[in-house]
C-alpha cells in the first residue's frame, strides 16, 4: 500500500458508490412470486449464499471464500455492458468485447492492488479453469432454472425455450457439481412433463 | 451427516428457493439513481462486496469469510419480520420479538447443522461481541450513509432525520472500524452543510 491513504480510502468509496448501480441492471429470470425481473445484484446475493450452502457437493476441496468473491463480482461488469441473455445468440456474439470494457473501467476504479485482485477473480470466472471457477458458475446456472422452475416455466415459456438448449445451458453443472446433476436433470424433466419446457422441435 | 442425502438436498433447495422473497423487502434507502427503494437482498450483496474491499480497515485481524456469511444472512428474518426502518420508535419495540420468530422458522427449514450453522451466524450478529459482529454492522450502517449523501439526503430528508440521530445511529462505526470514523464525521458534517441533514431541534 504505497498510495496516499486518503486517496485510497476515496477510490474505494467511489467503486462502493458506482457499483450501486448492479441494482438497476435487470436479468430475464422472474422472481419466484413473479412481480418482477430479477437484477444482477440480488441475484449475485443469492448464489453467494447458495455457495455457502451447496459447498459440500465441490467435487474436490474448494476455497469457498474465493467462490463467494468471484460471485460477488462475477457480474459487475454488466454496469456499463448490460446483461445479456444467455438465449441470445446475437447479442452474445458482441458480449465478450463489450465485457472486457467494462471491467477495465470498473476495476480500474480501485487502487491498484485490488483492482488487480477483483479482475483477477472475474478473469478466473469467466476462464472456468479452476474448480472454484467451475463450482461458482453451476450456481450462477442453477439458480435462474430454480426460478423458472418455481415460476411455471418463467422466462423458458416466455421465450419458447426448448428442453435441449436448456440441458446445454445446465450442462457445465455436470463437470462443476456432478452431484447436483441428478436433480438438475429431474428438474428438467418435470419441467418438460408439466409444459414449462418445449420438446425441442424435431 | 446423517440424515438421507436426497431430504438434505431437498430442504437445501427449499430453503434457497424460499430466501428469493428477501429481493421483495423494501428498505427506506433509495438506489443511488433515486429510481427506487433498496431491497434486503440487493443490500446484503452490496455490504458483502463492501467487507471484501474494506477489510484493510479493520481494528483487529478478522476472519472475513464469517464476515461476508453473516452479511449474507442478517436480514433473513426480515423475509417474515419486514424491514424495521431504524428511525422507527414505535415498530423497534416488537422487532426483536418478530424477528426471533423469523430466525427459528427460516434457518429451521434447513438440515441441522446448517440450521445451527446460520443461526450462530445471525445470533453474533445481534449479539455484537465480536470483531466480526462489529465490522459487519459498521458496513451495514455504512452503506445507507452513502446511498443519502449520494441522493441528496434521500431517506433523511424524507423523514426529517437530524443530524444527531445519525450520529448516534453511526457511533458502531467508531468502535467496528476507527478508521473509518473520520470519512464518517466529515460525511455527516458535509450532509448538514448541504442541507441533506436537519440540525437538531433546540
Amino acid at each position: 500500500m504505497t498510495d496516499c491513504p486518503q486517496t485510497r480510502l476515496t477510490q474505494q468509496m467511489q467503486f462502493i458508490v458506482e457499483i450501486d448501480r448492479l441494482k438497476g441492471i435487470l436479468r430475464q429470470t422472474l422472481l419466484t412470486d413473479c412481480s418482477r425481473r430479477e437484477n444482477s445484484a440480488e441475484h449475485s446475493w443469492h448464489i453467494a449464499l447458495m455457495a455457502v450452502l451447496l459447498m459440500e457437493y465441490a467435487p474436490e476441496p474448494i476455497d469457498v471464500l474465493r467462490v463467494i468473491k468471484m460471485l460477488l463480482v462475477h457480474d459487475l461488469v454488466e454496469i456499463d455492458a448490460g446483461d445479456t441473455f444467455c438465449y441470445d445468440v446475437q447479442h452474445n456474439q458482441s458480449k465478450v468485447e463489450r465485457e472486457l470494457q467494462a471491467a477495465d473501467r470498473l476495476f480500474g476504479l480501485l487502487p491498484a492492488d485490488q483492482a488487480q485482485e477483483l479482475r483477477s477473480l472475474w478473469d478466473e470466472f469467466e476462464a472456468q479453469q479452476t474448480p472454484e471457477a467451475q463450482f461458482a458458475a453451476s450456481l450462477d446456472r442453477l439458480q435462474p432454472m430454480l426460478n423458472n422452475y418455481h415460476t411455471q416455466g418463467g422466462t423458458w415459456k416466455q421465450h419458447h425455450i426448448t428442453r435441449d438448449r436448456v440441458l446445454l445451458r445446465a450442462a457445465p453443472i455436470a463437470t462443476g457439481v456432478p452431484h447436483l446433476w441428478e436433480f438438475v436433470q429431474a428438474l428438467i424433466n418435470d419441467s418438460t412433463a408439466k409444459g414449462f419446457l418445449k420438446k425441442p422441435e424435431t
